[in-house]
């Protein structure tokens, strides 16, 4: 355990497919365990249950929200193969089911052979993130989780905190964890949950967005320093939203892909 | 049962929890049962399980390879709200898991409501499906399970089939079911995974592209009659690549946006 990210994520197995842990005070959004946070604690589970190193393709279902104090992770190898490994976790609190995931571990230090390769984007245009604007917990905005992120929001799209929005349903920022703590794969799925929500920037009537499905692509481990990432929605219906992340490394190269669908409230 | 393809889904509960099915001959890819339709029987399954009509985000994550012959499912419902329920199941063959499901469910025909709304896309652009080029069985290609979908192929992105690739990782077309058998909710989940792999458009070493996961979101039941729908990769690296679609009704609508990623095999 190497820092503050480390130490709030981290689990003990007290059986074959059971691990503990616990959330500590003020990982919260709003009183409730943040989304991603939730999941980087199962996720250290997994990577103990599968003896992989890191996540692959992760997602997550939640069920309840989380308060401070012990969880349980139970957990379940479906299928170990050559290169990847697939389970399936329950993150519950004093019998209540809080977070189901199912995901594939895998390692992706593990990259001697050459691949084929596309790349048809690229990392979002950013000031330097000295120039970009933090974001700092208040009340009751932003929530007390964003003292465990150094999160810096390009200028374009940080107007929305201070009732400015910019018309496009997109926030692009600079992230890492505070004290030079690097972000393994692991805290990765907390990244990937970690921008405030992209529909602040556009003028509809929705306040807060719980997220009921988050799955996270993971394609290398982060060189260390800053990541360069871009959230955007395009599609809010039915009473839903999708949002698209896309999480890139100072080296300029592609570290993960997320999509979560959110539950839009009823505007009545 | 109102169709072959409601047939060749049909599930029988045998169980609190269990569900029994049968993979027909002729559903497959070179041998292994189609991926989206083992999951549109898992769905079915969860259908029941949940007692919610609709799937409204589903993942899968692909095991082993599915061959002709009965198969059971398994679930587990772990949490029923007012509106959703979530659960996960196992679609399994002589003891063997096929496919791990993690799922919520609700009803996508329950809006009497208004909500807000941001479409920030649209369908793509196609000719009509009599001037785009059909996706018949062959050897070896394209896989016999094309004779249970009606795909049209927008001529701009069919020449792969001709071995001249369009230069863009992307396919659009149009999709329904034989016959005019209407297109569910649960049949979203085989046209996700319908589209032949993009990267057949671009010049890249890669003949086959095992999907590892895919997660689907559904916005609304379609309206009867053809999908527009559209298909790209982005991203092929690390060994891996993604596989985002739209999928539009002839009213106009979003009915869904499924992301997959696949396994690309070594250059070597």
């Amino acid at each position: 355990v190497s820092g503050a990210f480390a130490a709030a994520t981290a689990v003990e197995r007290s059986g074959p497919d059971r691990f503990e842990g616990r959330i500590p005070q003020g990982w919260d959004v709003a009183g409730n365990a943040h989304g991603g946070y939730l999941l980087s604690l199962a996720g250290r589970a997994l990577s103990v249950a599968t003896d992989r190193p890191d996540p692959v393709t992760v997602t997550a279902h939640y069920l309840r929200s989380g308060r401070p104090g012990p969880v349980g992770i139970d957990t379940e190898v479906l299928r170990s193969g050559r290169r990847l490994s697939t389970a399936r976790a329950t993150l519950s609190s004093e019998d209540h089911s809080l977070v189901a995931v199912l995901a594939t571990f895998g390692d992706l230090g593990d990259d001697a052979t050459p691949h084929p390769e596309l790349i048809d984007a690229g990392p979002p245009e950013l000031p330097d993130p000295e120039q970009c604007e933090r974001v700092v917990p208040a009340q009751p905005f932003p929530p007390a989780f964003m003292a465990h992120l150094d999160l810096r929001l390009h200028p374009d799209d940080a107007g929305f905190m201070q009732g400015a929005r910019s018309g496009s349903a997109r926030i692009r920022g600079w992230v890492r964890l505070p004290e030079h703590e690097p972000i393994d794969t692991i805290a990765m799925l907390t990244v990937v949950d970690a921008f405030p929500p992209t529909v602040f920037n556009v003028d509809l009537p929705i306040a807060w967005v719980p997220t009921l499905e988050l799955t996270a692509h993971l394609r290398r481990r982060p060189a260390p320093g800053w990541l360069a990432c871009e959230v955007r929605t395009r599609f809010v219906s039915g009473g839903f939203l999708e949002v698209d992340g896309v999480y890139w490394d100072l080296d300029g190269s592609l570290v993960a892909q997320s999509r979560q669908l959110a539950l839009v409230p009823r505007a009545d």
